[in-house]
């Protein structure tokens, strides 16, 4: 357990989700490897290894379209997000190369005002430190629900 | 990104919710330097800078007035407060001085049992570490929800 | 406020309460001395210095007798849990001890997908990390809410 490591990936948890619940959705990206792996999926798929997935994205190029893509259909902007992410396991697998494990709970808040409990799971992420700015080279999500027909297009 | 600096800022708001949370609210103006700025407002009304606040306090006898306001009412214990704050991001803006962004859910928990997730949003603080403690000198706390009636006078 | 010291408290919060969000109900009693005390009660009685307990056990094989109960029982299954933990204050207490409490926050989706804020309170804890692994002497988990029917068999 280092302490910087561990703080490393906080931070880069913590700006990740900002950037989410601050509707500043064109940075989401930029968050991840040019390669890097997305991934939305359901607790019950990903213990049977099922290869479903809510969302797949496979390349930052994917994940810019999808960004577009929720722009032009202007759902994003109908409701906030706020992000509790919590209890991050940090285990070294390189020389700048990690595996975190994260809970988390989204709470959804309506234009109306109301605020639910949306989405509870984990974040399973393989991190790169090496040269410049940390990226997700790998990003998990893990949903504890299989409830999620709201969820279709909305990355968490 | 400093180690020390994050655990001292998350040391501070880990100490304010649980005064809150624990009701010893008598405790809580002291979390503020003298002249501290504490404000709690809407997202919608932050992001179109309107100066609306649903509680606005610029010293620290402010905040003392409005314990004792509380205390008065006997609102504050009849629910309980549990918060979760999480992804703080801390900024170095002087030489004792510091700027944190942090997510917040809070629960209340009702007399009767019953609880709900009542509050989301983020903190906006900026803190001063300079001889002895650590001390808010302007915590705004902005709610995702405007959905707001019943929070008119208690404490985040 | 020492680094390290914060780190590993967070770090076996971590663990233990990913142990049981993964339904590794078995690793469970390990997170416990010998003859640690685990105990799960209201913040009601605990105010009023009641001995009464939802759960109390006093050594780790009290633990392991629950863990198979709880199996043969088949309840743990029909639903998972997905804890949030914040805001941790560690004080030392002896050359390898420390007290530390927690806000903790859980959700709980039942196999039909429905998610509800289920459970919140805070940890009281008692740590020793001498020799070997870190472990609980005591650990009291006290709730914020009194209605805590469903609750009777779960470890929090």
């Amino acid at each position: 357990m280092e302490v910087d490591l561990q703080r490393k990936v906080e931070n880069l948890l913590a700006r990740y989700v900002h950037a989410l619940d601050d509707d500043r959705l064109e940075a989401w990206p930029d968050f991840f490897a040019e390669k890097g792996l997305y991934r939305i999926t359901t607790a019950e798929n990903f213990e049977r290894n099922l290869p479903l997935s809510i969302i797949f994205a496979d390349s930052r190029a994917m994940l810019r379209d999808r960004v577009a893509a929720l722009r032009h259909a202007n759902i994003y902007e109908a409701q906030r997000y706020r992000h509790s992410v919590s209890s991050t396991l940090v285990e070294r697998v390189g020389p700048d190369s990690v595996r975190a494990i994260s809970n988390f709970h989204v709470a959804r808040i309506m234009h109306t005002g109301e605020t639910v409990l949306f989405a509870t799971g984990r974040y399973l992420d393989r991190i790169r430190f090496g040269g410049g700015a940390a990226q997700f080279e790998e990003k998990i999500v893990v949903l504890d629900s299989r409830s999620v027909d709201t969820l279709l297009a909305i990355p968490l």
